[in-house]
């Protein structure tokens, strides 16, 4: 999408159906974003055009999800000064512990922010984005407060043997 | 600092030999910053008082590091709509395995950007930070990019048996 | 319940279907409990009410349930003197490994007694209850020793194919 | 120690290590406690022995360390019904992981309350059994109080370079 | 079964399902068992009595199989001089990793031969047993190699698409 | 040493610092054992010439030990009918783990009773061959059970602060 | 196959699952392969006599997949110059992770080149021995650059809600 | 060196230490190698530079390593259709598991041939690598025999206390 401040990228399709989250925690706030799949190892041009040029593009934060030997974040990170959020998608064998720590343990220099492994880091990559362009965001600023006031009020007092 | 955009808190002082690499990342990009001891479990006051009001208090970004069972980062995004990184302090017997799962695998709603255990988590938070701030100041992006350019630049062609 | 000496909470109503294994051995015990979902990330404010009025409010001991990041032990633990004990929910991309290190590794000075992750540290941790309640009533430590009777002479002497 | 609300057993003198942190903990907080050594695995008949007359003896509550394959908390716990506090000691290859999951992961039925693995577990479990223990003692619940004041108060609010 | 060389214990009945294999391996190598159901957590008393008494009612291995915090071979192994071997049955959330450590990391002075998780565990428990009882049988000696021979002949040349 | 009924195999020299520690407890108890290195990746052959000859040259029990990717032991158990029992030797990175796993995990039809990680592991296999041979030598099984008792015997009954 | 340059080969039927994978990435290549079940416990005779003529049966690369204690590319890598890659086939208990580490942890001198657990690894295990082929094989080198280029062409440009 | 058949490459001066290993075993070998410092994340533009002229350049063979979220192999990989082998660089918090699960758990497409943490792992790479280079160098896989052959010969037979 045409200006959007945040883009999503991920490794495969198959990524999708933990980054959707992400998708739409932004459309719940009226943050637009545009998705795309960049594969860091199977479109390692797409991914360094992808990276080189999302500040110039107008992209404000990048929000990463891979799983395995997940290096998108990462590399996407070494490649553009704007703040990169890193997702951790589920993988079969060893649940994402793989995702998490191919992820989260960036040396020195190259930072990604990490979130929690599958749909709860979508959604928070998300939220995450949106404070940072909150700051700076007036309005946003207020959907965002009403977003967690909700939140807050949707926890019931008690626990129901119904759900 | 009065009106430093970046409050550093910590659980314990001998987080401070974690931490205090933030810092000294903050400083070399010219970014003023507050740092304080607030104990999620010790001192749950300071911890309820420093998060409701760092808004309020000017600040932009919180950097928040602890180690085992970590709750200080993902309890004081609980209470502030400032974006909150993480770093996991490196723990006696684990490793920081408890303090990395502790931050990064917060619930959706609450997110903590979370960096790698360690000394290069909270080398990495500043500069997340920073390039979060470097989204509206121009200066401090032109600062950053000057950062990485030189980091770039100081990576030799070849091994030394020197070192 | 008015008067109840245990006080059972959980982050979330999905974590009920851990925790209601605590709330029927208490039941079994003939113990009275009250059952609350509190959010240590989503209601905060909540968990503080609850935690700083629990002894005043005639509770003695508050079994705590939560998963993945589970801070809720231990913040709870943070703002009562009471006895607080932890049980993981087992999540589900770690398996309840993230909320057993999130609860057990609390720092030296404020203790949360952890049970085992999912339905067995839920009938545990009222068992626990139960045998610190039995120190100071009789009739319970009765009850007690009978449930235990029972449970060790419901134990077969050869397994059984049938089941 | 004749009279002692506490007992403090562990598997080997090695324990003692940790388990001392235990002891000085109930001692700052004016509580009587017997330390013994009994290795459920060197000194069966002695564990036996102490665990079914525990009760008898005037015990009201049991600290148990151990190390690697630790069965003497759950060992002990199946064998009493005063509440049975465990504490992980940190073993030299896995590193305490396979104390506390010998520790922690007990079945349904009979209880362990759990804490963090090492120093921290030991303090603990001698801070959980002061706040049993406070539930029918006015002056101790009024002396942990204060050291829990102290223990706040003592958090400094900014960090040091000196330490 | 009276003279059996072989028990098999295990801590419940849901243990069977496992340790059946075990059960069936010796009886296909015409080793005679005692299939017993001994839980060192809730019927600590038969355990005694069984281990103390093990030697004397004529067996010569004990076959252990236990789950989550498995104390069964190890407190088996404390009271008995005869060989034990432990078979780790896999737990729910932790897929006998728990159980596993429980078993295998003894220390030093009260051994337990430990298998692999789960059903081949169990196998291989009776399978090594026959192999110590086959040291003086040289009937069993020869079942075990015709076992072994046809068991290296069962093994295909080449995959097949069919299975 | 001809005639000995246990073989101490291990991968390599550096795995004698544990080993050893198998060798010790066997000389304690009176047992004659033949220690060799055999290294499953660098002396296949030497491999399959020990285990296929072992039984023909009189060995009752094989006690192998290695580290990381730890081969020997199972390898010698699928060419020997004999008992073959494991010791994973402590591996620099992963502490032993790739060890434990390496050994204890395998399939069904080819046993290793493994015992536990390091020096405790090698004592240990010691004493379960020790067990083993005791079921056919009066002799040794009293001197074990000499063993086990002054073993009981030597743990204090409180610990000290002397040591 | 007479003259196929790789040979695959497996510890059990079950493998097969997985390692078809890497006998359809071939096929897709236009290699010849041979694909056995060698397995190294059960079968250890087949496995020598496999790995010692190897290479003079004309093979150039082996494939070895093999789950749980997985023996069988290490052993193979011991007994031929050949050049070895390993799969490690995903566990049941462990989901891989025992089989990973007893492929990857080789000691020095004789390697494995691992790769992912699973049907991943399979299929790169086939991609790898096509990169070596490769290097003295135009035509095939060709086929390789032309798969690879379809791989990223077949990488979609954003992400759909169809699949 | 021009006209080397092997490059090695790692992502900073400190993993020299560890890289180093495969150097001086490729020289043993008698074949030639460029080693250099190539940053993923640091100098991003380097490493698309140095893969993807990586062949022209006239390597065959590609050994990388790195530490941590090790990106450099996988990265690598992607841009060449050299075969790339990874070598796990042993990370301070997490004793290189983050390193060996970066690199190993490939997505099915693009292959890193893996080895063992740290020195076990470089020096493997390069015989590895000797060995996939003799398949096409008769003088060379000469040399390698010998060098195994040596080191068989070099294994003692039976273990010293001298060492």
């Amino acid at each position: 999408m045409a200006g959007a401040p945040v883009a999503i990228i991920m490794g495969s399709q198959s990524d999708w159906a933990t980054m959707r989250h992400a998708a739409e925690t932004l459309e719940a706030l009226g943050i637009a974003f545009d998705a795309r799949i960049v594969s860091a190892h199977r479109t390692p041009d797409r991914l360094v055009s992808f990276a080189k040029s999302a500040k110039a593009d107008g992209f404000k934060i990048i929000i990463a999800g891979a799983g395995g030997a997940a290096h998108l974040p990462g590399m996407t990170a070494a490649m553009t000064p704007l703040p990169v959020f890193g997702v951790p998608v589920e993988s079969k064998a060893l649940s994402g512990q793989d995702s998490l720590l191919s992820i989260v343990q960036m040396p020195a220099g190259i930072p990604v922010g990490t979130l929690a492994i599958g749909r709860a880091g979508a959604v928070n990559a998300a939220l995450l984005a949106a404070a940072v362009l909150a700051l700076h965001d007036e309005a946003l600023s207020t959907r965002l407060d009403n977003w967690r006031t909700r939140q807050s009020e949707s926890v019931a007092e008690r626990p129901s043997n119904e759900s």
